[in-house]
């Protein structure tokens, strides 16, 4: 079976030759090469820039065994598209400067085509694409409605969120009227990224956890799923559905949509797949703290997430949430190494 | 039924005339007469004077219809307690000046008794006792041996708990050492809360949600286990053992032991209660957010946590983690009346 289809077909739960690995933020400040390029530009100007954006996407598949490419970007420059003020203080992290608190404000985001807004993303696709060959299948993304909307309400990342559910509790109707713009950006976006030639597309609910089941299904559920409805409407890419925090609400996540459900670390694997039901694959999900343990220690924890999920087509391996910074290389080198070995099947 | 019965019987799963309430984190800084006494004294002057740690305790009590005391204390002192510094800096929270990070670090740890330790806590249990007079009882409580070690270890609050959990896998002998003092301290300091007068105990596990399952059973588990069996060993006081972000490892977090379960919001009240078995009581699970918002909507969602669980004795409701800052201290009466109102019988 050639590389290139390990992935695609585990999406499908097709069987496959190894298990496919691929580690969400794959490409990013633990490679030397990555942080090389950092002290030269800004992370918007490596995203805006499609040929940079080109490079770093590349960066890991060409250092690493990896079954799949992600695009290199940021969940929040579709904010930035639709009328928000995005920047990258250091130590603060992401900062909205205009952030969303009324209904005037809200009125006035733009919903506009992902063409004129998020053209670089598209281009750097494209790019990627031509560089890759077809060696492994390449990744589109965007960031969910609600966790697009905690970072536009409160300005920036938030501990409780107590700003973005208030608009929610007390002004729901401009809630609503939000949720349902953001769906519509990122299922367009996602769209087009399909078009542009990604393979396959993940939606990162990254905060969703933040949420009560029931809180969820009322002021979430129903967007994730327009979103994700738009996104596939134009052809047949796969979609994986990411969210941390999620083990209290799983069966809420694959209603709003997904082919492969992307799970965190907070609960066995195999008992998240068994409340999601043998028609969905699942993605993950090893703690990316684990990373920085011994070797010995890092197969035996990818080991058992194998040996639960072993015999059942349709598991894609991932760390559950990003690689962080400081995880050492060739931890990150022998994991992949180490789920193909231990999977490969004659 | 007098008041004074109701938690106490919910512990047990016995029948009461309405669900108690009381509320984690509920003598604090959303009380205008604690920030009056806090412009006076620092947290740990409040702490560490019994009279004055009496007095905080009591203001919740006075002002609202709560069905419990819970006295006033922080999870910290134990660590003070076995030789580390303990600070609270503004802006940044609670700061170990000599954090853990070898064999040695750990080997110099005393494990002493809580009468010479921790004796104000025990002297504001037994003044709290005096004022109450019965009217309601009085829960005491301790950091879990993981969320203790975390702070240890990390020398703080942490994001990712990469320092903890590296000593976890990279010294696993260090680490076990460490968990083992910790559960002697912890489960010495509550029994000896309950011999000072507490008539129930909370074992606070907050950020043992930031580990896997199996790193739980294996890392964590066993330590909760032995804290508790000492807390319980000398009376028959209920313990209630708490812990967020805990929805993928319920089972888990019965089987170290309590009497009642704290959830946190992140899953439906009855679906957790399902999954812990009916041989358990269950505590929560309100959004501590829901506060901030208009009195019909913290109800509604109120009611539907209170009509999940009807019928079946054994619930105390609480919020899913402790009150935040600048919750509308009219808000948190009407909750709390709101309770007994919806779920009184006769």
């Amino acid at each position: 079976m050639p590389q290139a289809d390990r992935f695609l077909r585990a999406c499908r739960r097709e069987a496959v030759d190894a298990t496919p690995v691929w580690l969400m933020r794959q490409a990013g400040r633990y490679m030397a090469e990555y942080r090389a390029l950092r002290e030269r530009y800004s992370i918007l100007e490596l995203i805006k820039n499609p040929d940079l954006a080109a490079e770093v996407t590349l960066q890991p598949i060409k250092a690493f065994n990896l079954d799949a490419a992600i695009i290199f970007a940021d969940i929040l420059p579709p904010l930035e598209g639709m009328g928000l003020s995005l920047e990258f203080v250091k130590g603060d992290g992401p900062v909205i400067g205009n952030a969303l608190r009324t209904a005037a404000d809200v009125a006035a985001l733009t919903v506009r085509p992902p063409e004129e807004t998020l053209s670089f993303t598209l281009e750097a696709i494209r790019l990627v694409q031509a560089e890759l060959g077809g060696r492994v299948p390449l990744i589109g993304f965007s960031g969910a409605p609600f966790t697009l909307a905690s970072y536009a309400i409160e300005g920036g990342s938030s501990r409780n969120y107590v700003i973005a559910k208030s608009m929610m509790y007390s002004q729901p109707q401009v809630w609503h009227s939000l949720m349902d713009k953001l769906a519509e950006v990122v299922g367009a976006y996602l769209r087009a990224q399909a078009a542009a030639g990604a393979q396959a597309l993940q939606l990162f609910d990254s905060w969703v956890g933040a949420l009560s089941p029931a809180d969820y299904r009322a002021y979430v559920l129903p967007y994730s799923k327009k979103a994700i409805e738009i996104a596939k409407s134009g052809s047949h890419v796969p979609l994986i559905h990411f969210g941390t925090g999620t083990s209290g609400m799983l069966p809420l996540i694959k209603e709003a949509g997904g082919d492969v459900i992307g799970v965190d670390w907070r609960i066995d694997l195999a008992a998240a797949w068994q409340q999601l039901g043998d028609d969905v694959a699942v993605q993950g999900n090893l703690d990316p703290v684990v990373l920085f343990a011994p070797l010995p220690e890092i197969q035996k924890q990818a080991a058992r997430i194998l040996d639960s999920v072993k015999g059942k087509p349709g598991h894609i391996f991932n760390l559950g949430h990003g690689i962080l910074q400081h995880t050492p290389v060739e931890h990150v080198a022998a994991l992949i190494d180490f789920v193909h070995e231990h999977t490969r099947k004659g």
